[in-house]
């Protein structure tokens, strides 16, 4: 099994990695500290094969990297750890570009949608690395149990490069996705990113964190 | 039954206005001129029912209007329709902000996405107006037919007025829609017309136009 680095010691970084965990990978949490007290709970709850250190830390690691930090953090983390050491692996990016600036409920960060997304800009700024955007349009629990939105939802693959995605789809196939859509190359991190707005409106009106979206054909 | 006006003589109001008369409604259809040769033949081809005329015929005969103009359009369209013509009506929003400049796909008109809409910007034209954004994230053919996507799929409703929406549900439940949520007021029309872009690229990726969005919950 390929070694996994997460970036991000949030609720979205600590639940896919005690998933992946479960599942059996190793996992390295990568955080701006190499000993964040998050990240040390996190380890201390997964058993041997969790560990921590930096970003740089968890992408030198990781043979696959998941981008867990919180969107319009996400460039400097990235940054961080290091276009270098992140090159030639896969990036998987299930982060969101959330504006919170103008209040709750938030909007997307003007200059990282519509017309560009943080999917294509963390592409740009890692120009050997193969960029996957998936998982980010459902709450992190469903993320990593597609059963707990109560059905059999779709779940969308953006990346310039085939086998990063097949990568990808294995593991979330190990997450319960079934119906799984590849939109195409990494532009199409516009479209996923740009749902939210509709999950955000939803998840207010229905009080359900834990929806999915179903495309019917 | 309550007499419709359709602004937009395109495949969208011939489609809407087509599928309004088999219903039984009268329907008026309203163009920038009164013998608009599209209009005249839908007219032929749909009975006595059907009739033609301008914006503003359109929107005086209708007590419920569908605004079906192409979105960049429609902000014109409305200020000829009249907001006193149309002060004290429904007007059914079901056009998206679609930005052809780009090339194509089209993306959104930068200033009606993310943190405003076409929904919410018709609305500020027209005061005393109950605008109800509705129907704008499917193929219009699925709009006047939901088994066409082949489920039961969800349909969405933004607008500030409940007995307004509660007019639009009745409607929506003859053109098959079971599944209806009602998001709340009008600035939810962002997160239903930037579900356009992931609409485009479900569509063109799976070569299917008759798509459908469930919420699984």
């Amino acid at each position: 099994m390929k070694k996994i680095g997460i970036l991000g010691t949030g609720i979205v970084g600590s639940t896919i990695g005690s998933k992946l965990t479960a599942l059996g990978y190793e996992v390295k949490m990568g955080s701006r500290t190499a000993n964040n007290t998050k990240a040390a709970e996190w380890v201390k709850a997964n058993g041997k094969s969790a560990t921590q250190g930096t970003f740089a830390d968890a992408a030198a690691y990781g043979e696959i990297i998941f981008n867990c930090t919180k969107g319009a953090y996400s460039p400097e983390a990235i940054k961080i750890a290091g276009a270098a050491t992140l090159a030639g692996k896969i990036l998987i990016d299930i982060s969101n570009p959330l504006d919170f600036s103008k209040g709750m409920p938030p909007t997307l960060i003007p200059a990282l949608s519509n017309t560009h997304s943080l999917g294509e800009a963390i592409q740009q700024l890692l120009p050997q690395t193969s960029v996957v955007k998936t998982l980010n349009i459902v709450n992190c629990e469903v993320m990593v149990d597609a059963a707990k939105c109560g059905g059999d939802a779709t779940m969308f693959l953006a990346g310039n490069d085939s086998s990063s995605k097949k990568e990808a789809e294995l593991i979330l196939k190990q997450f319960g996705w079934k119906d799984i859509i590849d939109l195409g190359n990494i532009t199409h991190s516009r479209s996923t990113e740009m749902m939210l707005l509709i999950w955000l409106s939803t998840t207010m009106v229905t009080k359900n964190r834990y929806i999915g979206f179903k495309i019917l054909r």
